[in-house]
């Protein structure tokens, strides 16, 4: 199923016009068609507006607003509306509102302010739900249809005591017996054993540490209480508007967390997500890519929808950079490159009153007479020549393991540093590929490895054994398996598998680490064949293993730094710290050699490459991410330029070109 | 009415004899005519001593202290002591207590522990004034009422129920519907929509960022809360003890901004603050500065009361210094040279016990014989040597607009950069100008400009229509209107204004900004002219503006950052970046050169300059701030040294002089 | 009464059977016996396996276990397990739960969930002991009874309302009058006078600034609470369990001040504590001597139990460094250095699940074939050896004062400075005494100083008339005593001692200050006999004391920094600001010359000397805590390397000798 009935890359956003008043929306239309607006998202927080009044619905404006669409030929990606409740829903039902871990109610008057759990909240919102499926199901602007907001943003934990009772119902699930769960939580410690499912509660504020799994498992709770509630509204909206494409759009930077979308993306009709750069990151460019290659990998390698990115600065950043002149259609490109075949934004016009009144819009606070605004239609215009690669697919031979539930294992309390955090071996390894113009599918441990000549596994500190199985029967096929060090440490239960580090890879890497020796924020340790290592060293003998380098400082000097053994067809890689990045580059340089995987195209440093292929031929993306213009190699028609390209071109800086090959 | 029936400047502060042995309160009073005390404030946390039980008074200790202090000449200022309920009424009534941002109960056990719209305390503290104004209005001691204590310290804001009730009725006074609520507000954001009064809550903890016109009318509604408290207070004086003047003391620092002093002032009989000196500002004696020129705005120019500051080290800062030999006096007269007329210090005795034992007193812990209360007896001493200048006003020709209101505005959530704090580019520029012998008058936006030469106009973020166009004939009419960044951007409803910023001033100053480039922390933009701009950058299309410099790096390279358009018989300038000392230096010599304005005298760097004109002549005060001493030309009786200075002068190391001229 | 029936230093720890299948427990039982175990600490977080419901016992495991440590010779501490309530219990008594400063509950599913004064935890927990007591006296694995666990670690202070109701009875026992009360508490500031008990709180989150006093005497009432709880436990054993001797862990680190152990220690039949090494201290090695100088102190001289270390890293600092290679060893003997006659680990196998699953173990998680647990059989090897010296006892002729209460007082609201942390200053000349070879005995102010030819007193802000006369005479008599700023300035009630500080001391230092100048983070003074001080300075009058050194800069200029005085047959020296080492160091070297006091032996710097006496001879302790090689001079028998020494010796980096000398 193609998810938008328009030619090109889709264009658009999210659109507020019952924050303006009805004169504005004539206008709107006019400069909806001049930036090539094809799409946009209605009533995303319109539940007031449409609901004013328990039951009672005000439809009116709604209808209003998607004629004059339909009649401007602007298909509409319809909200449910039920991201945030109105005042009148939080007044009558108090104990819908969140519950912090602290115990304070987190009240209305911002956003998202309900209780997962609650079944009277589910209530309300499914009835607003089927109201609008009913109403608008063959309108012909209707076009899709988008489920709540970016779930989990920000009512997520929620510790109050109808989540208590909620999560109880989920363990009883989970846990056959009480026995079972006590065994699972490891509850012999610090005198936790549970002899009725009543005395169970969600870890909220604690003395001291509260048990990990417990923490884990309401990790995974959280997740699937909120699935549940998008596969309800799901059902209710299949049931009365078939045929029409349902999603719920993600947050898959690298930072956000909350929920396990491998779960929940088989239940997308099409996978989509919201991206924002952050700029405090040391590399935002190389942070877009993973969050593009990550949820390519949640859309099973196929295209997907970007449902919102901004067209200049945010508004919830310490300090809110606007985008230089020319970026708006560079980020835009970068995303299209990594399988984007939809670009939305937040929001249409910037707002003038409200939280987010200093969040850019297509349409900024200066009005249509600005740089801003000019470069929008621009890529309006750029997108709908982009259309003959739509449904085209991103080329990889690399695969780099992501797994949410590892990383809230990882995340948990009193482990052996609160350096690592879970994403950033990850990021690093996928920048540094993606800086030698290799591109990386990042899939979950659980994905058919088979087709990827290198498998990077980073930090999986959690691994159950199927998954740990298959990853050394890559390896064995003739993968290279690199993997780093705190991974295979844990069960799916975080029961530390006993006999060495790093348990489940142990036997596959041909090591065992005695010790843990993690570094602390400034420490670092240096290598025998160069370059030092940081946040991570272990007490490593090797067991069968080859040593690529030692440690020449500290007390593991002589130790085995970085190891590979030859298993099957294939070799694993260990890296037992993490090395700097030319030392690091070195490794997968080498590793790259040995899988035989090259770079997408030459470039210069700092030119993004990746090429998308589809049954009509291939597309290679270069995005020039610096500050200076950049020559490259290419053959072909720049799509962006809009002529041919014979042998070379400069890009100029931050530029984009996009060359239909052969 | 002059509210100090004493000769000079006088001098005393807070006396709390009940917390020491009637045996100490003779030597007290020796101690004070030592020093030349004249008045002292008695009772402001008295309530417990003076109504232990409900409604039964202990005035007897009271008397006791009035009429000694009566026989040795001292003037009382006489505290309602409403500042701090006793134990027995917040067990009473716990429902007075204040409840903060998490809904955390603040519990009796420290001080102003009630919350600002209860009814039950408002009812117990008026009798208790009403009881004090009865039995002393014919006291001879008595010289003026002293209304509670630093309101809004601690207990603003409180997000109790009776709060939000209040707030509720507050808000249905300011809307007369709800659509104009809902319209102000922006509520169509985020479906926040009203549809009921009772719907409205205080902006308690929330899932994300509140509603900021919420938040803005919640600071409004605080101040207006404590202010309805302090008039209801003074109603109840001035019917028993007409004649005598009310007061309560401001906390004019400009880190403290919780009340609108512009809206207090004018309910005083006299204008009175508190002053302490904040070690960790990078100048504190810049802030004395400001901070006195404020509270000189809010007496509209007339002298004032410093109701209290600190004879040496305070101790509520993280590392309290003590105060260097001479300091106290420098201090002192410093705050005399800029309007006081009155020189309050907290407290007569260091305390024994108690949270505050460790702030310094007039007596300290080492007692009478110590360096400390000799440099408190040769202040008393100066203090009454400057009765001839008493009632004079401070010459400026510069004003500094200062905007509570804004303020609240700008330190809203969401901001375009957190690094924007309201009052550091105010700071900043009178920094520079004081530095430059230059006087400035702090005054509201609303205030008469006619008569200013130059008028700063620091990050008014929040301006309404009338008062921005005040503050264009000021310039029409002559006057150098200095403009920054972030003024002019909103209404008094917080929207933004639309069509290009600096919204309210943009046609003013011949300029149109499409978006904020704000700066990271340890970010600058190099400047054509010399130096760099920091905290903040903007795309600025120059339209009727002549550029004065540019920048020469980033993103902007090229863009105006300094503007100038001749407007009437005046110019308007606009700083579209903060620039380094220098280079600001350098515009505000040409603003002060286009104004025709000119130091009070010359002086090296380092030496404060201020003049005081009354009807009996003039006085200039010179302090020298410096380490080392500092010549100075000047002509007059020296009334700080008491002798005749003729063409020049040497000031020792944070020396003083007030020359008497003419 | 010798606490440990076992042959050498006693070797073991907390053994948690219940966490592993029956099956590991014969394995257990052969890696004890190999690693020369003694004794283990038996179901210290046990209850919910004791007593799965109310009054329901489940032996048969503890039975099991007990016999089968008994057949394997191993000695049995048996904890009562009341550290840690069953989840049923919570559930069933939910008013049980602590409740925090702010008022938030402190939920279960960590660890020591219950308020320290609730009734109904003390029935259940004495019912729980009494069970034990009578189940298991006379069985004959059993040596020691251990009462709960680390008391105060994590539920001191509640602040609920059963504390809240204990706290006013505690109070009406300490004082005799309300008016006592008011007077002891200052409560004529801030309007806080009580009228009636009931009126009274704990010292919760309030506005600003709690009662300092107030805070002292909820500190103490918290110490006293659970003081009492351990007497309750320890009498129900006692009664069942007649001559068995009956400790409570301590936990004597530096950081750790909840409870007053000058109180508790004479209510241990023996003295033991918790030691664990904290990374981020800048010398964590002097942090160990000094808190095993402390616990030495606490034993009143005599031999002490170390009931838990780490054999390796543990899991709750930011980031846990594993122990280096020999290291285990190094630690354990730098205990039995400083008075231990038991080396007790937490915990013997390295857990596999739960909070501490990455906390070392005597087992680790790669099990018994890792160089850790061979090193953990070397040292019981070496404990072995050591049984010749059991009861000897550290020799030392200087005393430093430490006092819980002063510190209590001493981190009080609203000081001069927030820089000066309690226990810093006498950490730092313990330090530099330990570096010159000096071993100090650290004691209460209220301990015998006749013998001591040195006597320390840093920062004793809080002190009693009684202990200040009681340090005076030890000058009188003798000693060299050396006070430091910030001592001597209040009462046991907290008030200020006036006329100049430093109050008590005043006399005996012949010196008055008028005012302190405490110190900037960064901020230096030089002084004239070079150097510099930091922290603290003060505005110093000598009367009849020599001055040493004078401020070479800042407003202090001339005045005097260090003092003696000499007083009888002793001198008291006066420490105005903390001079750096070097100059500080220069300070103690006269000091300990006037005092005739000299190293334990000559060694190079960073080889720790300590000497223990015996009826049966003298053991010099040689511990080098360099990573180089270190030679020293020693004659003896070497118990550590088991051969003899003749004349010297070579130290391996991080080497022990431990020398039977004579």
């Amino acid at each position: 199923m193609r998810p938008w009935p328009v030619n090109g890359v889709a264009f658009g956003g999210d659109y507020n016009p019952e924050q303006w008043p009805r004169s504005v929306w004539p206008e709107d239309m006019e400069l909806m068609r001049r930036a090539g607006v094809s799409f946009v998202t209605l009533g995303v927080f319109s539940w007031s507006w449409l609901e004013p009044a328990k039951g009672e619905y005000e439809f009116g404006w709604l209808d209003e607003i998607m004629d004059l669409l339909d009649a401007n030929g602007i298909a509409v990606d319809l909200a449910t509306a039920t991201a945030t409740p109105p005042p009148w829903f939080s007044t009558a039902f108090p104990q819908t509102l969140p519950v912090d871990h602290d115990g304070h109610t987190l009240w209305p008057g911002s956003r998202q302010a309900w209780c997962p759990s609650d079944e009277t909240y589910r209530e309300h919102a499914l009835a607003l739900t089927g109201a609008l499926a009913s109403r608008y199901h063959e309108h012909p602007a209707l076009a899709m249809w988008h489920v709540s907001n970016e779930y989990a943003c920000h009512n997520l934990p929620c510790y109050c005591d109808t989540c208590a009772a909620a999560f109880r119902r989920w363990l009883r699930r989970r846990y056959a017996t009480l026995d079972e769960l006590n065994e699972a939580w490891g509850t012999a410690f610090w005198s936790q054993r549970y002899t009725d499912w009543e005395q169970i509660l969600p870890p909220r504020r604690t003395t001291s540490f509260a048990n990990p799994t417990q923490q884990l498992d309401f990790s995974r709770f959280g997740s699937d209480t909120l699935l549940d509630f998008y596969q309800a509204e799901k059902q209710v909206i299949s049931e009365r508007s078939p045929g029409v494409p349902i999603t719920t759009n993600f947050m898959t930077m690298a930072g956000f967390r909350l929920l396990d979308y491998h779960q929940w993306a088989s239940h997308q009709d099409v996978v989509s997500t919201d991206h924002y750069l952050v700029d405090t990151l040391p590399d935002q460019r190389a942070e877009l890519a993973f969050a593009d290659d990550l949820t390519r990998g949640l859309a099973g390698g196929q295209p997907w929808m970007l449902m919102e990115h901004s067209t200049s600065a945010v508004n919830w950043q310490p300090v809110n950079h606007a985008k230089w002149p020319g970026q708006t259609i560079r980020d835009s490109l970068a995303h299209v490159a990594r399988g984007a075949d939809t670009l939305g934004f937040f929001q249409w016009r910037a707002s003038q009153s409200g939280s987010e009144k200093f969040h850019s819009g297509l349409v900024p606070h200066a009005g249509a007479d600005s740089d801003r605004f000019r470069e929008v239609c621009e890529l309006g215009a750029v997108a709908a020549r982009l259309g003959e690669l739509v449904g085209s697919v991103v080329e990889s031979d690399v695969a780099l393991l992501w797994d949410y539930q590892a990383g809230w294992a990882a995340s948990g309390p009193a482990m052996p540093s609160s350096q690592l955090e879970y994403a950033d071996t990850g990021l690093t390894i996928h920048r540094l590929l993606r800086e030698r113009g290799v591109t990386v599918d990042v899939v979950h441990p659980g994905a058919d490895l088979t087709a990827y000549r290198v498998v990077v596994v980073p930090t999986l500190y959690l691994v159950s054994d199927e998954n740990a199985a298959a990853i050394s029967r890559a390896a064995e096929a003739g993968a290279q398996v690199v993997v780093t060090f705190f991974s295979g440490i844990a069960t799916p239960d975080d029961h530390v598998r006993l006999g060495g580090y790093p348990g489940a890879f142990s036997e596959l890497l041909g090591v065992r680490v005695e010790e843990f020796f993690p570094l602390m924020p400034d420490e670092t340790v240096a290598l025998e064949h160069g370059g030092a290592g940081r946040l991570w060293s272990e007490d490593l003998r090797e067991q069968g293993a080859e040593v690529l380098d030692r440690y020449a400082s500290g007390p593991l000097t002589g130790r085995a730094a970085l190891t590979r053994r030859t298993v099957g067809a294939g070799d694993a890689w260990y890296l037992a710290t993490l090395p700097d990045d030319e030392r690091l580059g070195r490794l997968l340089d080498d590793v790259l050699a040995a899988g035989d995987v090259h770079a997408v195209s030459a470039a210069p440093a700092g030119v993004d490459r990746v090429r998308r292929r589809g049954d009509r031929g291939s597309w290679l993306f270069l995005v020039n991410d610096t500050t200076s213009q950049q020559p490259v190699n290419a053959d072909g028609y720049d799509l962006v330029a809009d002529r041919l390209v014979v042998g070379s071109l400069t890009l100029p800086p931050g530029g984009v070109a996009v060359i239909r090959e052969g």
